[in-house]
C-alpha cells in the first residue's frame, strides 16, 4: 500500500477528443500523471497525481546518457455497462520489474503499483473512450534521475504514469500489414536486453524501421542477433504464423519480447483446440512455407494493435502475400475474441480483466 | 557558423574546486552548459549558454521511452603555459555523427559544433584544473524531445554539452585494476548498436559491472554477442594487450566502440616501433597467453581514463596476474606519452592537439 497519494487536479482542464477515431497514436494525454519517487535511503517516496506536463529534469541525470529506463504499455477499456477495465495489469507489472532487473533497476510491490493506476485512471476516467477497439493506452514507466556522468546504477529514479485515450494503433484499422524481414540491422541478442521492455532496444531499432517504412512497409521482423536466421518479432509486436494447420510463434529465448497479447493469444488458441508451438523458426522455413502455400495466415500480437494481420512478407527482395493480402479467419477470430473479452463484450472466462472498481 | 550563441552567464557563481584530487568524477559541473534545439522544419537553432540546471522536460518526451539519445566524451588540458587545448576534438565530432546515423539522429555541421565547444569552454575557462593527470571533461550529448509514445525517429532534439573538472577516471590513478571476463550478460552484437556511442549500450553494461565490482573488480571485459569467445572492449575503455612482444587490440567489427585514445594509442605504439595488431582476439588464446607467461601487459584506453593497466584478469573463477600485478613499461610509457601531449609538456608531433585561443 501506498502512505498516501497527493492528488493535485488541473484548473485548465484539456478537452476530452469527441472523435477518438481521429486521435493519433500517443499524442494526446490525459489530464494526470501519476509520479513517485525512489532512491535507496527512502525507498519508494512521495507518491502524487498531478496534471500532466514538463518537469524540472537536470540535463547531467543518468538517463540522458545512459539510458537506464525501462516502461509497459497495457490498456484499460470501457465495458458496456459504462465501468472501466484493465487487461491484465499484474502482468505487466511482473513484466517491469523483470526488465528493471536487467538494467539494475528497482521494483515496486505490486500493490502499490496497482493501486496507483487504479487511482490515477479513476481520476481520469472520463478519459477512457468508448468507441469500438478504443480504449485508454497506460504507459508505466521509470527512469533514472541521478545527476553525474560515472556509469553505474543510479541511486535515485522517477516513476511515471501517463495514459492516452486511443482508437487502434495502425490508421487503417485491422487491415493487414506489409512487413519486410530486416536482415542488416539487428534489435536485440541473447544476453543482451531484448526481453526487457528497455529504451535502448526501441532506438536500436528505429533505422531499419524508417528505412522500411520509406519502402512502403508498416514494420520489420526481426532476425536473431546471433545467426541471423531465426524468426523473432515484428517492430512493435509478436509475431505468429499458422503453417499447415499449426500455429508457430518463436519461443522466449531471452532477445524476443515475452508479450502479453503474445501470451494471451496462445491460451485462446490453444482453448479453441489449435495446436500452438513456441519454437525457433528459420526464415528458411517461413519462405519456403510461403513458397508451397503452407503459410496460411500471419500476424502480430501487441498491446497498442491487439491483433494485426499480415498480409504481405518481403525478404531480400522478394515478395510472398499471405492469405491473398486479407485477413484470416484465425487472425480475424483471435482479434474479435481478444477485443471482446477487454471491451466486456464476451465473457471473460480466463479472468483476465480487473475492474476499476473495487 | 552558428548565427548567434546567446549568452546568460550565472550570478551565483559556483565555487571551482581547489582540490581536484578529491572531485568525484562527472559529479561536479561547471558553471554553464550550451543548449541548443533541433527540428526538421527549423534545423539547428536558438544556440544558447546557460547557467547549468534542470530544464523543463515533458515526461512524454521520447527519450525516456525508446532511448533515441548519444553522447560523447572529450576533455581540454591546461597547458603549461596557462592556455587550453582540447584533444582531437574532431574526432569525437565525426563519432557523434556515426552514432547519430546508427539512431537516425541529425548531425551538426562539425564546425558549428567546435564553435559551441570553444565558446563553451572560453566562458568556463576558469574551470579547467591544471593540477597532474586534471582536465575539463566535456560532455556533449543530444535527445529527442518529441513528445509522443509511437515508436519512430523523433522530429526534434535538444543539444546539450555539459562540462565538469576532473582529476583522474579512476580514484586509484594509475593503479592496475582487476577485470573480470563477463560470460552472462552481452552488450552489443554486430548490427546493433555496439560502435555507437547511445545509451542503450550503457543501460545494458550496468548490471554486469555491478556484478563484477560486488566481487571486487574494477570492470568487466565483454565478450562478442555471437560467439561469445572473442574479447571485445572493457566497461568504459577499449582494450590492448602485449603478448610475446607483439600489440594486439579487438578489430572495430562493429560491436566494438572506436575509441579515439584507442586510435592515438596505436598511432603512438607504432611511432615507437612496436607492432600492433588489430585483429580477434578469442578469450581462449588470451588465457592460454596468460597460462604461458606470454601475456606481457594488460591495460586499456579510453577519454575517462586515458590508459588504464590490467593487473588481474578473471575468467570462469580462474585467476591471471600480469605483469605481476604492476604496471608494464609499455603501459606506462604510453601513459606517459599520451598525457604528455594532452597537458602540453610533450611536443605535440601529431597535430592532435586544438588551442581554445584561434
Amino acid at each position: 500500500m501506498i502512505k498516501e497519494i497527493k492528488i493535485q487536479l488541473r484548473d485548465d482542464k484539456r478537452e476530452i477528443p469527441q472523435d477518438i477515431s481521429k486521435v493519433k497514436f500517443g499524442k494526446t494525454f490525459s489530464d494526470h500523471m501519476f509520479l513517485m519517487d525512489y532512491n535507496s535511503k527512502d525507498g519508494w517516496h512521495d507518491a502524487r497525481i498531478v496534471p500532466h506536463g514538463p518537469i524540472p529534469i537536470d540535463p547531467g541525470a543518468m538517463v540522458f546518457h545512459y539510458a537506464q529506463e525501462i516502461f509497459e504499455g497495457m490498456k484499460a477499456y470501457r465495458r458496456p455497462d459504462g465501468g472501466v477495465q484493465f487487461f491484465r495489469p499484474y502482468e505487466n507489472i511482473k513484466r517491469m520489474a523483470r526488465s528493471g532487473e536487467r538494467v539494475s533497476m528497482p521494483a515496486m510491490d505490486e500493490d502499490m503499483f496497482m493501486e496507483a493506476l487504479r487511482k490515477l485512471v479513476e481520476v481520469d476516467k472520463d478519459w477512457v473512450p468508448s468507441a469500438a477497439g478504443s480504449s485508454l493506452y497506460i504507459r508505466p514507466f521509470m527512469f533514472a534521475t541521478d545527476v553525474g556522468l560515472g556509469v553505474h546504477a543510479s541511486d535515485s529514479y522517477l516513476f511515471c504514469i501517463l495514459t492516452c485515450p486511443v482508437a487502434s494503433y495502425y490508421p487503417e484499422g485491422i487491415n493487414p500489414i506489409k512487413i519486410m524481414i530486416e536482415d542488416e540491422d539487428v534489435r536485440a541478442v541473447r544476453g543482451g536486453t531484448g526481453f526487457a521492455k528497455c529504451g535502448g532496444n526501441y532506438a536500436a531499432s528505429i533505422r531499419a524501421s524508417k528505412r522500411a517504412s520509406e519502402k512502403g512497409f508498416s514494420q520489420v521482423l526481426w532476425l536473431d542477433g546471433v545467426e541471423r536466421k531465426y524468426i523473432e518479432e515484428v517492430g512493435a509486436m509478436n509475431i505468429m504464423f499458422k503453417i499447415d494447420g499449426k500455429i508457430i510463434t518463436p519461443a522466449l529465448n531471452g532477445s524476443v519480447l515475452p508479450g502479453i497479447t503474445r501470451m494471451s493469444s496462445m491460451e485462446l488458441l490453444r482453448s479453441w483446440g489449435y495446436e500452438v508451438e513456441e519454437r525457433l523458426i528459420s526464415v528458411d522455413e517461413l519462405m519456403e512455407a510461403a513458397k508451397n502455400g503452407k503459410l496460411e495466415e500471419a500476424w502480430g500480437t501487441g498491446t497498442a494493435a491487439v491483433v494485426s494481420p499480415v498480409g504481405r512478407l518481403t525478404y531480400k527482395g522478394e515478395d510472398f502475400t499471405v492469405q491473398d493480402g486479407g485477413i484470416g479467419p484465425v487472425t480475424q477470430k483471435l482479434y474479435d475474441g481478444l477485443t471482446g473479452i477487454q471491451s466486456g463484450k464476451v465473457e471473460d472466462t480466463f479472468h483476465w480483466m480487473e475492474k476499476l472498481e473495487k
